[in-house]
């Protein structure tokens, strides 16, 4: 099958400003795939950049392509690719880096400083007919994983990434704050690395209610109780092993410590939209916590896939609305006005 | 319920002679417990130990009770034991470290040089009625853990410490060598810490069968196959992550170089008979792969436990026979002759 | 010769109210050792018990001898002391933690919650003639390290933990924000791990001078340069793969994220008087930045006491004035006073 | 100055016929620069292919210029290039990773499978005027860092990728097993990481002597000696906490176990003649020992540098012997009739 010289992309223009285009399909260059898109997800930061143009210091310029949670179906190889072929069912890694710099050279990859990522001005995103890949950042998806769960992958890598800064282990008790998308994934992958208890805190009963379905053991609904009183009450007295802030909230953030057993790891895998605030520092000093940032992930998208072809990570009861590439600007309106009853709305090509 | 002053208990006097015989109830002294046990297992070791009287330089000099596999009910409390009280339900880790030395104080007590362990001479073991404990090394079972399981703990441990040697992690392909009790619990620990292929090896179609159902995504049967093509085969030509050489045999421990990965990690878990033998040195050299020893665990009760309890680890479907106390002699013959056919054989006081 | 059944000590009874007074001579209990004391130091935490009889939470009660770097002689052993024997002379790991926790078993006894540390209320510390130290703290001293040396092993102890904390190796750059006695220990621990540049940061010129001696590669004098600036130009515009704050200000612990690289690793060592205050939280997450807190030590006797036998670090350097155990109130009056000038202050028995 | 269009080349053709050739000057590709050779150093492996066309399942099949430790000065810079500029003096990596795989992503790029690398058949090295190096391989040396250190730059390299895979640190006593070119840096660079005890072994006088020089704290003349006895009574009985071997004989090979302390660290740096041979593997497996095998380094030239740059290694007093370029086929012959004499040879060009 031949492929178009033009697609159908949802192109953002201006805050709300989304509009579905034609655009030139890009080409693959060497060491790149060309990609028929087939389910793209709805990330927080397109709804972000959908509202507001920017974030932080990310600021769309001009109009730019949102989406950057993709699976899909290889459909061009560019030069010298090897270990692909037309046909391959594959979930798109959305970064290119440099591959020289002493970060990608040390396997820290997401930290490098020119790497070019999917809807992060100036660079067109995944909410089109057809984008290019790295080679080697298209995975294959095993036959029993869907398109839907390989674009979900990309926000279970997050979760998978929060897992290694803490070196979540077996028997490790686990907090995690908020229930989110972001707090589903992380709580799955802690799971999945052996965390015996999983405490899932949100002020929303529904998502404590797929937190439970997905593993979690205990639940606290923040909206009536005490988070930290309630962790500590749970881990007789001590607090947890790991505290995994997904809420992004500045008081889950400053929670968080509290939360923590002495010695404990907190990653702190949400965005608060304050950009400096209270923490609580010599509580963290005197219990000799450590407290991670996290910026994207690196290599995991082979353990990701690996563990929801294996089952062991069930993305698919996260999926709770679907919407047409056409419809993308409907799909952020309705992501932006009721984002908090769904989960995670997918895009389908 | 007052104790009593004497007990039954299996007393290994040479080779081959176990008797059942009355002996003194132990005494806990300041921060040990007593221990009225309900279930011990029956473990290679001790079979080693029923057979020859030694065990390499440990060698049964005086008469000694055997069994170092249980769980069983506190019954009394030495002096200054907080956290423990009459009526407990626990399993048992069967070791009283020095507490003092640098490997103690680094967290590495297996490697203690001055460790009394149950059934490693001259000290007793469990097959008794009642038997004295560290508070510390007493670990209260969930209410869903049986008395049974919490026997099981013990070697399971040993599967867990082997993947902590190895650090497994989510997303790694592992290859079992041997599937008795310590590669089916090594397969499970895997499992559990987020491996997602599992290459159960060995030469016994039910103890395969019995592999997959724990898990164990590819087999292995070494007595039609060629064990390292095999795995070869399954890892697309390039060896697995990790090798756990569990079987103890010359042949696998030389296999384990061929299977492994370039950069793979390898534990030697189970124990070969001869002291040394013919290695593929370069091979391991230029594969840049580990090679590591395992003596017993440390800190691998409360995982394990934790494990069992979530239901990620299964150690019932490894229990395949159930003897009295006063049938230890028969137990260990039943061992000795037909325990290829059994995995598990446990001891109900 | 006998040992005395009374001695001097001197005692903190209120706020700036240390008297040198008659007590009973403490007598090792099974694992202890009695110690003559030689040198003490003089910490920022005495003179902080000193001047408001409290540390946050820890507070003076009844009278108490302050003191906890300390090293000594050996005079008696409490019973079943192996490895030392009278006249070993030691330096004094200050605590006695209780080997039975799950922090103790797993290496980070220094979190133990029962610890008993040496003039932390209501313990007794080391501002005395004689004091009791488990055997297994008491580490003895080689030939060619001083008493002195010995007391200086405690404050080392900390900078090594704080590199420990950081996994400062071979080729990384350091930034240590305050030169004062735990600035100077944990640069030269930093050096003596293989840092290569070692950026020294502090108010005071002299403190400077002497951390260029002992190892410092780049000075910034905070009192005319912004530190962050400093640090990123000395770092090629990136910033230090490692920053240790020691000042315990709550501007350099501010600092510290802006003076990280990404993916950098940050140990707050010094202790703000403030609990909570503003922190770049979002800087600290883009960057993917670690923050981790540190409370006194775990086996780092042993490194310390080998790296000043070698050389490698040099502690005497910091050594700046004497004082007699009657004159211990002088001392603390004058560390409180006059503190700034002088680097290390230590009490001769 | 413009570039010539040929060079001068010793190539080898077939065992021990070097010949000096003209040969095409080779053109940096893209992220490429083009070095003028300054300094070259003759390896074991160089000494290996002259004597016998062969290293294992390398072969020498079509003539190949030989040498892979080099440093010279930047004189062109393919497309792309930044960083770098011409006159720029630099230490070479001598290799070519596909920067793709799996192994290259997570930072282990000598493992690359499809890794290029100086004088590694079929590709030429560095016995030459001009070589090409990928840019990021290519590293900046300080001014007080000569061409002749930085060719030294690559064993020492080995050295520093070995005390990471035993991650040697603080007060570790080290056993360095052979006292040639990777013995001595492997001391040293065990010593930057702040080992206090090294123990240097070999069967040759000098060679202690020199490293004595560098940092050795003990020798053992293995003519003389008992290894394994010496060792362990160095290190208190209990044997040393990293062995190192870099002889590259079977007898120290199957010494290193036995020199090591229960749950020691082994590193296999030398490569025996022999593929398989006997290990003491029941002692490896109740010591709980690693034994880690090594190929070549991946991210050790900047640490390398660094510490050249800052004195903590000496890599000067290594280089025992200097010839032309147009005398390699002379140094060769030397190297391999004396070479047991000589530590480093250099070439210069």
């Amino acid at each position: 099958m031949p492929i178009k010289r033009k697609m159908k992309a949802a192109v953002l223009h201006k805050p709300l400003d989304v509009r579905i285009e034609e655009v030139s399909v890009p080409r693959p260059k060497a060491g790149e795939v060309l990609v028929a898109m087939k389910s793209i997800g709805v990330c927080g930061s397109d709804v972000h950049f959908y509202e507001n143009g920017r974030i932080g210091s990310f600021v769309v310029r001009k109009p730019m392509i949102l989406g950057h949670e993709s699976a899909g179906e290889v459909v061009k190889l560019g030069p010298g690719v090897k270990g692909l072929k037309v046909g391959d069912r594959v979930a798109i890694e959305p970064g290119f880096p440099c591959r020289r710099c002493g970060f990608c050279k040390t396997g820290r990859y997401n930290l490098c400083p020119d790497v070019i990522f999917y809807a992060c001005p100036p660079h067109h995103g995944a909410y089109c007919e057809y984008q290019v890949a790295a080679a080697d950042f298209a995975f294959k998806l095993p036959k029993n994983v869907s398109y839907d769960e390989g674009a979900m992958v990309e926000p279970l890598a997050v979760g998978m990434h929060a897992c290694n800064r803490a070196q979540v282990g077996p028997g490790d008790s686990v907090a995690i704050l908020g229930a989110g998308p972001i707090g589903l994934v992380t709580l799955q992958s802690a799971k999945a690395r052996g965390a015996t208890q999983l405490i899932a805190v949100d002020m929303d009963a529904n998502r404590l209610k797929l937190a439970k379905k997905l593993g979690a053991t205990d639940l606290v609904n923040a909206s009536r109780k005490d988070t930290v009183k309630e962790v500590k009450r749970l881990t007789d007295g001590t607090g947890a092993d790991v505290v995994m802030e997904t809420a992004g909230a500045v008081r889950t953030t400053q929670q968080a410590v509290g939360c923590a057993k002495n010695g404990g790891r907190i990653v702190l895998v949400g965005m608060p939209t304050t950009d400096s605030f209270e923490m609580p520092v010599i509580e963290a000093i005197v219990k000799e916590v450590s407290i991670s940032g996290l910026f994207r992930y690196a290599n995991m998208y082979p353990p990701s896939i690996g563990l929801v072809a294996s089952g062991a990570i069930d993305v698919k009861s996260m999926i709770t609305k679907k919407f047409k590439l056409e419809d993308v600007p409907k799909a952020l309106d309705f992501a932006l006005r009721q984002g908090k009853n769904a989960i995670k709305i997918l895009i389908h090509v």
